[in-house]
């Protein structure tokens, strides 16, 4: 089977507390949205924020907890950025959980939950390679 | 800033249990592994399972519950997919939430819980382009 992530869809309370940490912290543009979901065309993937209830229904599963075992990461390519745009998140409503610092496999990361407690790593990782439209791969 | 997500980590409590669903499952080589971590190349983007614990201190965030707000989402081209690759899951240790069945904005669509209790949707999906090489964007 094709290896391959179409949509990954965060539930959320509220859609623009959730559009001001994502279009101000990380300053992306949607590309639609309506009064229940907001997408985001990433790197070859969508991102949705989609609202709680919502999703509950779609995916027959109600009553979601919370905080959950799982973190998206955002590379950038050197070191520098890592804090500021942390900084920015938390600006734009974010909290950190991780500040940038040094894990033990290289380069360095820190973390954010969004507003509904989704963490984002904010990382340089030597041995990831971004590509200029976003792309990113292994270096093995 | 970049529209890039570059890693989705999940947490898992069995990397075997988790290898069998991502592997058996959905067929998937991985690219990197050792005794904490699991990585697999998708299509622009990196898919990682990770030991809940080490994913926990990596992000300074103990006490993960679930199940979490969140989805990822497997596009298929055609509707005849969908069930087949829902029953290849539920085959590989997955949990049936939600059966093949038609959402109200179009296509197939259900959902499939991993051994972890993460959440995938397997969709077909119009509006969604697939290219070739696995990258996803919306026709809009």
């Amino acid at each position: 089977m094709q290896q391959q992530i179409s949509v990954i869809t965060l539930g959320v309370a509220d859609l623009a507390r959730s559009a001001r940490f994502y279009q101000d912290g990380f300053g992306w543009a949607p590309v639609f949205q309506n009064e229940e979901i907001v997408f985001y065309q990433m790197n070859g993937v969508i991102l949705g924020t989609f609202l709680k209830d919502s999703l509950a229904a779609d995916m027959n599963r109600p009553g979601f907890s919370g905080p959950a075992a799982f973190a998206l990461a955002h590379n950038v390519a050197t070191a520098e950025p890592v804090a500021p745009v942390i900084d920015a998140l938390i600006a734009a409503g974010g909290r950190l959980l991780q500040p940038a610092s040094a894990p033990p496999h290289g380069g360095l990361r820190g973390y954010v939950a969004d507003p509904d407690d989704h963490a984002w790593e904010i990382a340089f990782m030597p041995g990831i390679t971004i590509a200029e439209d976003g792309r990113v791969s292994f270096d093995l």
